[in-house]
């Protein structure tokens, strides 16, 4: 007869905790805590970085979540599984995920939202299940960030808030999934469910811009512009599908006036990526009266109110959000990996930087300063 | 052999005219010029007044289109036909409408879009086809409201723009159908596409947020929540299919909670049926994250800008709007003329007041205060 295992006890690990709204975050020794009942402990392999980590790691809106440890796109090992967990074992690979999927809540259980009523956006920097912190220093609480907090060798996260993946993917690039490339298929797919031989417009061609242009280009859309004040942007922009790049910079005239006359006036649809609340309302301007469908999702770094002439509405338009482009992500995401798998999407293309996790400063920089894509970080261990 | 009939000469009949904004109507002796080429002229047996007419008589955004000669949902007899015109004979009984189908431009022909390009909502108070009024005083030229001016004994409508009924249906309550009621119908069935079982709110019981409630009812939702600040409007919502009035007057706490309780964190479907930006928002919140889809169909009297946290997008909610409730005239209406005929949609309930067209006055000045819901004016011949 087998002795029932131990249970696991707290670690000690390096994390990149950020003491202050903007501060450069320092390597710390943390405590992170056994994982609570249906939580998982996972050694973080792959995180790369989104631009929402940098967002909330520049707002100063929480002062009082500081010191946190920020990080949400992330692949890693279950390390150890807390009371409850049978979907998960120790070794297996997932990935986390900023929203979760309880399953049977009356959201999981529709078939038709993500938004889980247990497990969804975590914005008070703790656990859902008891508003508490898992990680300490000197016992002092250290705040997480939706829930997964993946700038940390380990991290505890609920077991609805990680996907079980096939230990054959490559950790380091599958991270991408766990947020903003599967934001900008799901976006393309699932909430626009672009139609063949449409015409499409993307504003920001980030990561999730680009991955909007690569479902855009898989559901056959004839015409895909791509606006950008980068003109770097063109040329990756091409590469994933994007067949008119447009640099407002460069116009004298305002950019919806030369998206109507490219697509004999205006695109199918029209996608805000770039976090400017302001370019909804040309993303709306941009787009086919009688039709037209706008899909913001963008996270605003200042001004969050959404504004339009209700003109462009009554005229015909749309306008529809979407959060991870309204993917569930226990149900949906192992397809994406399939797809990933099978190079039936791209995902490597979208990292520009790979950097031990010690220069993780170096990667916010560079987001902060719109010089990268994806920067992922790897664990030293 | 026939002698080929000659051309149809101008008449003077009697107008009810706006020399300025806000200012009386007053009965004037107008020339209506002869029908243009596919056009027709009209005598206007009944014609509704409905919100619109008053918030654009009361506008003082544009000045110089006055005189002007209002209203727009009317019913009438084809009196001649201008050159080209085949689809009508003199005789013909006809809905005027505000949005035309031309029937060849793209958005006609895209079969999924009422936004004609070529007989579209016309706000310079001319004709579309020439920029020219058919209307005089003493050679004066005096403007048309959205090309059909209906508040005259004879008026001059684009064939685009009209719409052949039976001689069987009673002129006196259809005109309703040539705007408010067709509005509020489309919005619930093919804007929002109601579905059975499903929960739904209304801001505003007038006449177009009354059929939204007859189109969900009619739909099977299960739960139709009404909203309006004048309780009188309880007992006629409950005839239309309300099942939960709300007078936000009366409440201590914002409208959306108590809609929330009602419905389980959100209803379905919600309606902005006030013609105030600032109810878009409320009835936004008032709508489930996930899939909650918010229609807006008001014009409203002054801010003419929607606006919405960002958040209440990103969290799988949906804006939307539509003009006349997304029907193409020519090719829909027809079916809503039958839908009356044959008793499956109340039309008659909405008309509170029946009065000549002498008393027009005293229908602008009901509608302005809210005292009634559809005034119908019987032209005197």
């Amino acid at each position: 007869m087998d002795a029932a295992p131990s249970a696991p006890a707290a670690i000690t690990c390096r994390a990149a905790v950020a003491w202050g709204p903007g501060q450069a975050l320092v390597m710390e020794d943390v405590e992170v805590a056994p994982p609570g009942a249906m939580e998982i402990r996972v050694k973080v392999v792959s995180t790369s970085i989104c631009r929402s980590d940098v967002t909330q790691w520049q707002s100063t809106a929480q002062p009082d979540l500081f010191p946190r440890i920020f990080g949400h796109e992330a692949s890693g090992v279950v390390e150890s599984v807390g009371e409850g967990v049978t979907e998960f074992q120790v070794g297996d690979h997932a990935l986390t995920v900023f929203i979760g999927e309880c399953m049977s809540c009356k959201h999981c259980v529709s078939g038709k939202s993500n938004m889980c009523q247990k497990l969804g956006l975590e914005r008070k920097g703790v656990m859902h299940s008891d508003q508490k912190t898992r990680f300490s220093i000197g016992g002092k609480p250290v705040f997480h960030y939706c829930a997964v907090s993946s700038f940390s060798e380990y991290t505890v996260v609920h077991s609805g808030c990680a996907v079980k993946v096939s230990p054959t993917v490559p950790m380091d690039r599958i991270c991408l999934l766990s947020c903003g490339v599967s934001a900008g298929l799901g976006a393309a797919w699932n909430v626009a469910d672009i139609s063949k031989g449409s015409s499409v417009v993307i504003f920001g061609l980030g990561t999730v811009g680009l991955s909007v242009a690569q479902g855009a280009k898989l559901r056959g859309a004839s015409k895909i512009i791509g606006v950008d004040t980068n003109p770097d942007k063109e040329e990756k922009g091409k590469a994933f599908g994007v067949t008119d790049f447009i640099n407002p910079g460069e116009l004298s005239e305002p950019v919806q006036q030369v998206i109507k006359r490219l697509t004999d006036g205006g695109a199918d649809y029209s996608f805000e990526c770039v976090g400017d609340t302001g370019v909804v309302s040309t993303a709306l301007q941009s787009c086919s009266d009688g039709w037209g469908l706008t899909v913001t999702l963008g996270v605003p770094k200042t001004k969050p109110e959404v504004s339009s002439h209700y003109g462009l509405l009554l005229s015909g338009r749309t306008l529809k959000g979407s959060l991870f482009g309204g993917w569930r992500p226990k149900s949906d995401i192992p397809s994406l990996v399939d797809k990933y798998t099978n190079k039936e999407i791209q995902v490597d293309g979208l990292v520009t930087h790979d950097m031990s996790f010690s220069d993780i400063n170096k990667g916010l920089e560079l987001m902060l300063e719109n010089r990268c894509l994806r920067c992922v970080i790897h664990m030293p261990h």
